[in-house]
This record gives structure tokens, C-alpha cells and sequence, in this order.
């Protein structure tokens, strides 16, 4: 579960820069991620779940951050992207979590922004929490709702600069291709103008079908399923088949940079972590929630522009760095690849997960040790 | 508060459409709408709030309704609209409340699928919670968070044909043109192929500069200021002018029509809802989450298609009513004059009240009659 | 056909910002407008089209301006508005002809761009011409596809500061709420941190059912019907009633402003128009081609950003101004205004034209001198 | 050039369906694409360019396909996507080409439907002409605007079952990840209720770059880069890299199929030919115009539903047939499959051209020749 310093590298030929010094979302300066997990049991059944906040710097309500929503596809339940497109700024942190733990977020991030803004709901507007998740329900109990709102506190005052990956937080009870996924992560450094930025991306992974991975072009699921089918036909084995069941999960992805990209590149940008998925060998199933929320930590936005808060008398023109859209190319880049990398990565730190009925869901190194295949990773 | 037999008669020009029976969102068949209304007091100060839900007939869940959501400006927190724009499917009944309350009706509107589907997160996946939104701080502690999930619940088992406009439900803190506002309701009855079809709109009205006014073109908000300052300086008074705040509030608005209109044809009729916004006085104001949920009654969607399910066999493709595009103009002319209609229809049901801090919000009758203005209402 | 100086003059209400001095789009500084309008004869009947430039400052192509293109309704065949929404710029003038002369006034553009950059499909990429179009068919031979590029290229020759509004240019042959439409526009002044910016809108008016016009709130179209009526009962006339048609017509839009808005801005501000359409008794019909392409002249975007071009270098990020959506309100209220204004200046400029079939659509103005009202216009 | 019966077979993990008999999109019955190649010389240079014609069965005007077009990059020119996503519907033959010929292709599909209705423009509206497109300016003189009106209808009535793939029609000039690339195609056949229906993609390829290139997963841009580079320091040679651009072109595709998807449903399908386009290395660049059109030939629209026309009333409403989104995953999975494949064989179809520049754009072939690199196409 911890991050164990395997060493996933890929995409030299979609993306030549370096990544940061984590390796993780954590590079852009000030970003934070936190977990709560849920391992434990319930009057329903045993609980595989839990919260990851993603936490940027500084205050998101005072001092918004510009953002964007994409969504590759829509059968999911994340909450705020309407108002994050309209305006093209974040004001909470991000929740993740388990699809019917939703509104247990929502009133986490409600409380979060009350406590620490008096004038919400008496002389300013409300607030807009982001939260964003996946159906856990084939390894943990769903129906048990066992996330509270002091859960997706916990996660948010939990948030560090270094974190781990796989089977954690909202992760815990995933799937990905058949195999235990969760949390993953990945960054680049971009050089522009002389000067380094970063783009990291966190992804929680529950998409996908065995058969279909790809693992740097590599068709390990293909190998994953003649190995498993060999063994069986030896052992006169019958099993069912739920590994190779279709797509009907999701992936949900935070992007993160300290470029000063507006909402319309970080849309652009967040578009590209359909390249990392459809890699890794997604095809952005019909049951997939595949949605995107990026951020930048530049040029952020004064929420009392026009008018005076704190004895300071706030401009309705700024000036701010603006981001030419000739750069995008390197940003895409860096975007497909640090997003193929995480997926990965989730993959590589998950451990393999005994789920709500009994069943065994393998990690991609013991599902390939089972199978007899040697992996990179 | 009740429905008072106001004889709200708008938009000859628009629509030579007639009314439905009750000239209510459920005059369209099988569709219900009840309220729960907070009154009282809470530790941080007096509530003025509610639930108002959209019931429709049937189990949505198993026998999705064709429906689209549409975003005006996106400055609002509803809940569910990604997946209802993605599938063209609405799974679960619509419930409105304040803007905070949304968490809470996200988790009523799970627990209701929950329990009438022991599937949901075991056998088959989640379920998609539609909740839409209005601040009603100016009136209602909204802080407090006095809004349960049992609330939720209980507004939809208070659906019935017959139910109140005004300030009930959701409605009970809303403010509208500087006036109280609330729930609204019109329909309209159109004739295609020989068959009557039923076109019903339910808003929740808390938008508009009170200034901005008009009732039928007439402009009202212009006539009430004008009456209000000349009283104001007959008596040397300076009050503040709240009422003519910027529009910082919000409407939303249910179509619901058994028409056999596809998603995306129900987002056509969505957007028209403007129409009506605007010919009251609205401009779509920055600080307004005007979003509309449109769903029809008509060529139901079932869950279970191309599997077995409860012993029977469901095909993959089936044969369905289809209406063509060339009745969209009438389907608009529909939407258009009953949103107009609904919005002066809260306004007329609403009843003045004394919010949060003490002051008083007017009702539209009772501002006119302190202004010395007739209103044909 | 000349601006005769009609006094114009709405929406007191929406918005308290003064007018520019001419009270048109061209108040934007360095904005130009220039018509050409064929009435002649063609083989297939006669002609009552053209082409209208709306010409912004400086070379668009080197030094794009920030853009954005909304779709209010899409029974329309403009060009150009897919590159527009995804890089947020304009690169060309844009061109308003007839819908089947899209194609000569794309090729007027591609031909404009190529004589002016040698570069174009050389070193450097193609280019995006911006075509807008309503269906004048009703009154013109559309059928002639009379239009040729050089029109069109004549257009932006002709364009300055002052210009004609009514049927002139693609207004020529338009028809509007069953009247004479065409070409109309109008501006607004807003004062920002005590500097003052202009909106402008220039309007392509061909929609509406005149059964629905209003005038400020006033029922004209009505009037002018009931008086019709009146007339042909006396006169034992039944004559068609082509005037009360439904909207199969289409309205296009262009708003300029010299305000630093970036292109999610403009959008949200492009959105408005809707606004003045309808209270002007538009209804967003289905045949209705409602599209607005919206333009900044401020914080231009230079092509060769990252490289190195005639002998400059230029960054890849560079600070700019940056307006805040607080201020958007405040912009809305002026589109609005100036949007509704534009389409009565279009009604209020146009003469009475004989059409291809001998038929007479009559101005407002004559329209209401027949029926015996007054007008304020 | 010709289809030279390359065993291109792909993705065998994705889709395990069946290729309809040729392999193309033709093999949607009715369906029929047509070519007209330019490869001479103009004023201003050599041309290699031309048209290509996806020409849907029967009268598309009179009776319209559900259709819908996905913008997956809108750096592009295409014309008519905002009617087809309005009305969910197409109404003309599609036309590929070069950008700068768009207009031309416009004029085209005017006049051809012009030819077959008088009524347009007369008794009925317009018509919304759908053009495809990409920059074949790296190999063709586009600056000589060489495509005329005539080649757009010589293309459609050069429409056929059988057709040629690589450098021809709209595809002469195109370049695919620094190779020579253009039209490719390819078809899935799927079972759905015991019945069989097919979905054909076809592809105008000029994206990509060479570095990125995988064929089913294997890094072949990276082996043709390091044998060139091997190469190269074997001669001392230190030739421009221009194969190695990056991606500033451009892919747009069709989808055809007999399945009775909406355009909803149609839309979802076409996004996932960015499955295809990303497993083959492209990344989505900031200059690609990634555009796809789908339309479906089964349950057509009737362009005079409500009216009576040619002596036939046909209804507002009638019945069709109606696709489950239980489907969807295999109808994407098809498109995905078919899609990459597409691609691939616009690659292994072409042959290696000689540009306007004098220099030579290798054929995937010939590339891998010279490599001394073996490809299993």
C-alpha cells in the first residue's frame, strides 16, 4: 500500500520531460493529498473504503484558483463542475470517494468552507464543493454508506506533501482491469521561458477490463487471460470470469500546475488524460464516470474583486501571467503521460484485496506472479 | 401560501395553447410534487427553508425517464446533471431545497433507491441523486444546515396532485425581483396528430433586481421603486435598498410533459425556459445558478435492457414513439409562456416575511399595495 | 436605409450605463463596419441580399483577439465557430451574408488572409474565417447565389465607422417578427476602477413571429395584428397571413468590446443577447439560426508566441489584463440593453421592400401608420 | 494507392466482433464514398489534394439520418456541426478536402442539393452542407485554392462500394505522424437481438508525430527514429527533421452504421474514435482538428413530418426503433477497434509522395524498408 519505490516509467517517446521530485501530484508546490481509509466492517458487510482530499495552497475561498471540469463521460455523480465551468474557478478543496458517499463530502467540504469563512450565507454567496468518485460497490459495502463528513475532514487536516498510492483513501476498494487499482500519481517539469513549471496528476482508478491492459504498449492483459486460462484447463477449473467483466467502472483525475493556464487551457489540458487512459487500454466505457478536474495555483482569483473586504479595496482589473496556447502541446504531453503513469502506478502500489463477498481481487504483481510473467514495474 | 385561485393569465401572443385542469406541473399524468417546510428556530437564528420534490410516476429506477438538464449560467450546485446529460435518463424522483441542503438530499434521494432496489450496489450499479438549488441565506439561516435527509423523504411522500405554491417547500426562504418568491407552477396543453400532450413547469424563483420587473411587459419593478422613493422622501427616509440588489440569486425550473420527447429534444425545451425568465425580467445574472431539468413521461427507459431480469428477457432495441423536431416551435411557445407564468405565479402565491435579520421581505401583493399599485393577479 | 436618427432609445430598467456616442458597435475603438447590398435582378428573379464586414482593429491574423462563439439555438450554418471556442480567438474580420453565400464569403476571407500573410500554408498553418448567415429566401432569389468573394472582399473595404442599419448589406433581404429586418446595432459605456470600456452589438435580424413583437414591454406585434384584422374585416379581405408566420428565421450577433474579457467571458457575455432577443418577443424558435460570435480588442494574442518571427522572439507567457467576473453583471445588463436596442434600431432603420415574389414586407414604421399607431420611436 | 488487400488486424483485445466483408465503411449497406484526386500543377506550384465523398443511401434531404458530430479538438474548419448537434440530424452527402477548400466543397454541396429540391429556398428553408477537412500544406501548393465546386460533385458521383484507401481524394496530400497518410477505413459487425449491424469508420489522416507512432501497441515511430538516426551518423548526415514535427495536423473521421442510434447515442460513438487515434500515438495536439461524424441510415427523419406534402400528411409522431445504451459498450468498443485500424491503413495504403518542397513523404512502408524494420501489415 505504501509507496514502495517501484520504478514505473513510461512514455519516453510521448513526453521527454522530467518528472518531478516525488514522482507525484505533491511536486506542484503547495498542493497536498490526504487519505482516510475505511478498512473495517459494518452491520451490512466489511467495508474496503474511504476519502483522498486534494488540497491546494493557501485559502480557496478568499483566493480562487482557476479551474476547469471535463467530462470524457458521464455516468458518474461528481459534484460541482457546473459552476466550475461557468466561472472557471475552484473555491474548496477535492473530495474523492465512493459514489453514494457523495453527499456525506459535499457536507464535509460545506463545513470546511463555514468554519473558516463567517461571512458564507450572511454577507457573501454559499460555496461550491467538488467531489469526485467511483463505485466501489464488487469489493466494498456500498450500501453500508459508512463515510461520514468527519471523514472527508479527516482527509483534508491528513494532507501532506508526500502520500501513498494504490489501495488507500477513496482507492481502498477499487478495481482496475480486473485487478485491485485505487490511488496513483505522476508529474512533469515543463520548461518555458527559461523557467520550470510542473503538472501532476492523481487519478483513482476503477475502469477498465482485464483483457484490455496495456502496460506501455505491452497487452499484459491478453497475457494476464491466456495464463489464467492455461492454469485453469490444467486444474479443471471452471471459475467465473468476473476479471474480464466489461468497463462498467470509472476513473476519476485531478491535474494540478503551477503554470498560469486560464480555464479554457486547463479544460484543453484535462482532456488529455483520456490519452493516458485509452493507453493503458480504456476505451471510455459506457459505464465509465471519466472525469477530470484541473487546477492551477497561478493567477488566482480575488473573490471580493470589486469591491472592499479586510480594509482592502480590490480592483475590478488585474493584471495576471497569461499562458500562450502554443505551449499546449508540451502541456498535452505532459498531461498523457504523467496520466498513463499514475494509472500505472495505482496499479503497481495496490495490494491484492479480499472483497465483500469472499472473493479475491489481485494486485497487478501477484495476478502477474500467479500467471508467470515477468513485469518492469 | 396555498393556492389562492390567483388568476395568473399571461402570454396571449406566445402560446394560443390552453391550460391544463390545475394549470400545475402535474397536470402532467402520474406526476406528483409535495413539500416539507422549516419554519422554526435553530441554535444559530430563525429558519425559512424547505424541500420541494418532483416525484414522477413509476419506478424511475427500473424504468428510466427519458430527461436532459440544461445550464443557463452555471453559477449553482445542483447535483446529477452530468449523468442525466450523458444518458438522457432520469433514475430517481427531483428534489429542491437551499443551496447547503444539497448533501442531505443527495443522501435522501440514495437512501429512497436503496431501499426499493436491494440490486443498487450489489448485483447492478449506483444510482444517479438529481438535486437542484437556490440560496435562501438573505431570508434563512442557511448556516444552521437544518435540512435532514428525513426531510428529503418526507417531501416525497407529501407528492400529491394538489399542492401549494408560494413560500412553501424549498420556496420558503426564496427571494425573487426583491420580493419573496418561491414555488411556481403553470402547464400547457398542446394538440399533436389529434392527441392532447401536456407541457407542466415548476420554478423555484429566486432571481431578479427588483427594479427589472415586468409582469407581462408592464414594468412593475420600475413602478414599485418609483412609488417607494417618493414615500421614502415624503418621510425623509434613507433606507437601504436591498431590494434592488444585484441579481445574486438563482432559479430553477422542472419541465415535465408526456410528450415522447428524446434527451435531446427535452434540452431544447429546457433552454426555453429562459424565455420566460427574461420576458419577467431577468437577464441571466452573473451571480444566478439557472438550471432546468426536463423529463418526460413517455417511452420509459428500461434499466435492465439486453439482460434477463425479474424472468424476463429485455431486447436491446425496441420500438418507441418518436416526435419530430417541426413540433418543437409549439413544444417552445409552451415552455415559454407557462415559465413565464410560473415565475409570476410564486410571486403571486408567496406571502411577505420577516427573514433572519428582522427585515421584512414583501410580497408582491403586499408591495403593491403599499405602493398604491393595482395588479391584474 | 440611412441612420436617420431615430431615437431609439430602451431598456432604462436593465441597464443605466450611457450610450456611445454613436450609439453602434463601432464606438469600440478601431472597429469598422462596411456593407455591400445587391438589389438587382438575376436570371432565377430578383435579388434583395448582401454581404455586412464587422472589421476589428489591427491585423487579426498576427495578433488575434480573445473570442468566443454561443449557440443559442443552432439552425445555422456559420462558419468558423469550432476553432473560435476551442483557442478562444479570432483571426479574421467576420463576414454576414445569406446562408447559401457562406461558401463566397469563406473563400472572401481565405483570400483576404492569404494576400496579407505569405506565410499562411507555407510556414506556418491555415487560417479560420468567421462566416455568420440568415436565410433571406422569403424575400431574396437565394437561389442565384449571387454573392462572390470579391463581395465580400468589398465589404471589409468599405467598412468605417460610420454605417447605414436596416436593409443594407446581408440585412438587405431579412424579414423580422414579419416586418422589414436586417442590420441594427447599438453600444453601452461601463466604468471600471474609474475607467470607462464600450460594449457594442451589431445584430442580423431575420426571426420572430410579428404576432409576438414587443417594443419596451408593449404589445405591437398585437396591436398591429388586431388592427390588421380590424381593416380586413371591414375591407371583406382574407388575405394569407405570411406576416404572422412562425419564426423560421434565424438572428446573428456580433458583440465588441474593448474590456480585457477573456473567452469564457465573452461567452457568458455572447450568451445575453438572448436576452434582448427575447424580450423583443423572440422565443429561441426551432428554425431559428440564434448565434453570437463576441470579440475583445484588448490583451490581443500573438500568433508567434514561443518563436521567433521578424527578427522578435516572443514568450510563451506575458501578462496581461484580467477582468473579473464580478464585473460581469454589470456587462450583462449592457449586452442585454444594447441587444435589445439593436434589433428595434434594425426594425426601426429598415424600408418597405417588394420581395422576389411581388409581395411587400412593410417596415414597422409603415406597418404602423397603416394600422393607425403611434410609435416612440 | 489502391487497396492492395494488406492484412492490416488489429485489436483483438478490444472488440472481439467480427470486420464486415470488404473491411470498410461501405460495408454499412447503401453507404457509398466517391474521390476525386488532384495530383498537377498549378500557378503557384505542385498539387497533391483533392475530395472525398461520403454519400449516405437515398435522399438525405428529404429524409434525414440521425446524425451528431464530436469536436474532440477544434482546431479545424469543418462546416455544419452546429445543425447536425442542434437537430441531431444530416441532410446532405459529406465532403472531405483541405482546409482552404472548404468553401468550395460548401458551394458543392449547395448545388447538389439545389439540383435535387426546388422547394429550397422557395417553400422550404436551406440546407446545412457538412464539410470535413485538414491542412495538407506541408505537401500540396493550398495556397493555389486548386478544388473547385465541380470536384465536390465529381466526388459524389464517383461514390462506390469499393474504394481506394492512402494518398488519394482528400487524402493525396495528407501526412500521418511525419509518414505519408489519408484515407483509411475499416468495419466491425456486431450481433445485437440475433441480429447483425455494422459500423464502418473511415478516416482522413494528417496527425501525429513520427516518434509516437505505435502499430497494436509496438513503439514503431521509436524504431524508425533510431535506425534514421543510426543511419544518419553512419553517412555524417544531419538532415532537417521535419518527420518529426510536432503534431500540427489534423484528423477527421465518419462513422456510418444501420444500427438506430440517436444522435445522442451517435455522439457518444464518435467520441470513442479518439480510442483509435490515441492507441495509435497521437495525444490530441493543440493544432490537430479532431473532428468525427456519425450517422446512423436506420429510422430516418422526415423532413415534412407535420405537413402535407407531396400528396402524403405524414405525423408529428410516428414509431422507430430504439437502441439501448446497454449497447454502447460494444458499439464502442467496434467503433475503437475500427477506428485504429482505420488508421493504420490509411498508413499502409499510401505510397511515398514527393512534396511541393521537393521533398519526399515516406509510406509507412517504404519507411520501414529503409529502416530495415518488419511490419506484420
Amino acid at each position: 500500500m505504501a509507496s514502495m519505490g517501484l520504478n514505473v516509467d513510461l512514455n519516453g517517446e510521448l513526453c521527454a520531460c522530467a518528472k518531478g521530485p516525488r514522482n507525484l501530484i505533491t511536486d506542484v508546490p503547495g498542493v497536498r493529498v490526504g487519505h482516510v481509509t475505511l478498512d473495517g466492517d459494518s452491520p451490512l458487510g466489511p467495508l474496503h473504503t474511504g476519502v483522498t482530499a486534494i488540497v491546494p495552497p493557501g485559502d480557496c475561498f478568499a483566493s480562487k484558483l482557476p479551474a476547469a471540469a471535463y467530462v470524457s463521460n458521464g455516468f458518474g455523480k461528481s459534484m460541482g463542475l457546473v459552476q466550475v465551468d461557468e466561472l472557471g474557478s475552484l473555491e474548496t478543496p477535492i473530495l474523492m470517494t465512493n459514489t453514494l458517499s457523495c453527499g456525506a463530502c459535499f457536507d464535509a467540504l460545506v463545513r470546511y468552507s463555514l468554519d473558516r469563512h463567517a461571512e458564507i450565507g450572511v454577507s457573501t454567496g454559499t460555496v461550491n464543493p467538488v467531489v469526485m468518485e467511483c463505485n466501489d460497490g464488487p469489493i466494498n459495502t456500498i450500501r453500508a454508506l459508512a463515510v461520514t463528513p468527519q471523514h472527508g475532514l479527516d482527509a483534508i487536516d491528513a494532507a501532506a506533501d508526500a502520500f501513498d498510492e494504490g489501495d488507500v483513501g477513496a482507492g481502498a476498494g477499487m478495481t482496475c482491469f480486473g485487478l485491485k487499482g485505487g490511488i496513483g500519481s505522476s508529474s512533469r517539469v515543463l520548461t518555458l521561458d527559461g523557467r520550470d513549471y510542473t503538472i501532476g496528476v492523481l487519478v483513482l482508478t476503477n475502469f477498465g477490463s482485464r483483457d484490455c491492459l496495456r502496460v506501455d504498449g505491452r497487452p499484459v492483459g491478453r497475457e494476464l487471460a491466456a495464463a489464467e486460462r492455461a492454469q485453469a484447463e490444467r486444474a479443471g477449473d471452471h471459475t467465473d470470469d468476473r476479471a474480464n467483466d466489461r468497463d462498467k467502472g470509472s476513473i476519476v483525475a485531478v491535474i494540478a500546475t503551477d503554470l498560469p493556464a486560464d480555464s479554457r487551457q486547463l479544460r484543453r489540458m484535462a482532456k488529455r488524460v483520456t490519452v493516458g487512459i485509452t493507453r493503458c487500454g480504456g476505451y471510455i466505457g459506457n459505464g465509465s464516470g471519466e472525469i477530470v478536474v484541473a487546477f492551477s495555483t497561478a493567477a488566482r482569483i480575488p473573490h471580493w474583486a470589486g469591491e472592499t473586504h479586510a480594509g482592502e479595496t480590490l480592483p475590478m482589473i488585474d493584471a495576471a501571467p497569461r499562458l500562450s496556447d502554443n505551449a499546449m502541446d508540451d502541456c498535452f504531453r505532459a498531461v498523457a503521460a504523467a496520466s498513463e503513469e499514475a494509472i500505472v502506478s495505482s496499479l503497481a502500489h495496490a495490494g491484492s484485496v479480499v472483497g465483500r463477498d469472499g472473493r479475491t481481487t489481485w494486485s497487478l504483481r501477484d495476478a502477474a506472479a500467479r500467471a508467470g510473467i515477468a513485469l518492469n514495474l
